[in-house]
């Protein structure tokens, strides 16, 4: 198995990093605020799935002193995507994979322009998770992974396509299902169909993913939104299936009712992913000459909520 | 002077009937729940352009026993529409003019389908007033009219003409600086570009205008919503000056900062305007091919936590 480097211990980063160390993988553990009780206490899955501890993970306070790795695998919010340069400097050689599993959109490009000499692959995580205190992660649904490289970078398309086979397969050593995306543009977009509306809704309209699918109007919400994410995508060259918005609508009647991550984020108070999951498809859309009104509406109202409560908090 | 018929004493009929009454008029005042008390106290009207009473106003509780006048207008809110033909039906006779002082769009229509032997005027009322008890009204900003009649019945042009002259002549006497507009759709529209922004910001915000106006999130969005008004306009043949949006935005940094009545409707648990003012509007729009996206998300999230609120009351 490949050496993995995860940067951020939080549900994604804890969850899939424990499955790759538990499953035998050299795993090494970013973790900030949290180093001293994953060092004392280990790191707990709570897993439906089955759950199970890491009495003893390799955990570090600093990318400075962590051991080379063959995967840089990013899994901080991406509202701390502006440090991350100075963040994995100390980890980047020549051909280091960067594994983005991140939410939104464009930050492949970024850390790719960042660290021209890796070799950057997105990860979308289908996951329900999330953590509930330090070195501790409770995951309540799916579990998932779909690798992907970024297009546009023909130059070494078979060392790109090893790496990814080769993660793929760790991950599913590691007992989680992980496929291999032609396109990561469809694929991201394709997982921004349901965080655009389940997201921001379930914090402007102070509801979980069930509230909104039997509410008439929020569910035309969501719909509105869905609509807009596939003409964006469209636009952006990563046209989704037809009935695309439909299929994810469906679905979510079936899932687990549940707190998105930018839910759980506005009630621990820290900043939401507004940035990546929302101005950066907007953007997209726009530089491809489409305007998503309600995308950029739902954006600016969730802004508005966090820059009224900092004021309000002094 | 004309006689007059003033169909909902709140601020509006509260406001320009007493102005009416004051200069001479017969004004009929049909107040259903506050009738004891204006019956009791009469009309007071705390104005910028002047206080005054009327100790003994003409008032009704029914639309049954009030006399024949000359205008009937209606200044219910738009969610108790449903109930106008009904309420109306005593006082229309044929050449009844039904003058229309109500906020949002296609209500003349609907009046005039109703009533097609009446003649449908529309007044648009600038004003910042509100109703602060029975009887009682506060007037804080503007005090204008401005009055059109429906397009597409060019059967009667010279009554229709007189008409909105002689009511003109009436409200100048009263105080009141009334105009006439060629186009009540295009005067429709421009008075939604100030309506549709921040009425529905203001509630699902809890934010007044100058709040509004001092975020550059809400500033955005009142903009956004701003530039949809100005396609739906022009979609549906009612195009507006490029520079409209622009202006109301300015003028709008010079107002007294305002709750609009949305807000007042929402804080004192009446239901809001939502048809009237976004979905008729949006349908309009729809009709001519276009979507407002962003608008109906704005509607969609006011009529969600209207419906949450009626279920959290029981």
């Amino acid at each position: 198995m490949l050496r993995y480097s995860i940067i951020g211990t939080g549900a994604v980063g804890g969850y899939f990093g424990a499955r790759l160390a538990r499953a035998g993988a050299a795993v090494r553990f970013l973790a900030r605020s949290d180093y001293e009780a994953i060092k004392s206490h280990g790191l707990n899955v709570d897993s439906v799935a089955g759950s199970f501890s890491l009495p003893a993970p390799e955990v570090y306070s600093s990318t400075e002193h962590m051991p080379e790795s063959d995967v840089v695998a990013v899994a901080v919010k991406t509202t701390s995507n502006g440090e991350l340069p100075k963040l994995l400097a100390p980890l980047i050689k020549p051909g280091t994979v960067i594994l983005i599993m991140q939410n939104g959109l464009g930050e492949e490009s970024a850390i790719q322009a960042a660290f021209p000499e890796a070799l950057v692959l997105g990860a979308l995580c289908y996951i329900c998770a999330w953590k509930d205190g330090p070195g501790s992660v409770v995951h309540r649904d799916k579990g998932t992974v779909t690798l992907g490289a970024l297009s546009g970078r023909h130059d070494d398309d078979e060392t790109r396509r090893e790496a990814l086979q080769q993660i793929a397969r760790d991950f599913a050593l590691a007992g989680v299902p992980a496929d291999i995306s032609d396109s990561l543009g469809t694929s991201r977009w394709r997982k921004l169909l349901w965080n655009i509306p389940f997201n921001g809704l379930s914090v402007t309209l102070d509801a979980d993913t069930r509230e909104i699918m039997a509410s008439p109007s929020a569910r035309r919400m969501a719909a509105r939104l869905m609509e807009e994410v596939m003409r964006g995508a469209a636009a952006a060259g990563f046209p989704l299936e037809p009935d695309a918005a439909k299929k994810m609508l469906a679905y979510t009647e079936t899932m687990t009712p549940y707190k998105p991550s930018m839910k759980l984020d506005w009630e621990a108070q820290r900043p939401m992913e507004i940035e990546s999951m929302y101005r950066n498809p907007v953007r997209a859309a726009r530089s491809a000459g489409v305007e998503l009104h309600a995308i950029a509406h739902l954006a600016d109202e969730l802004e508005y909520m966090e820059a009224r409560r900092a004021v309000s908090r002094g």
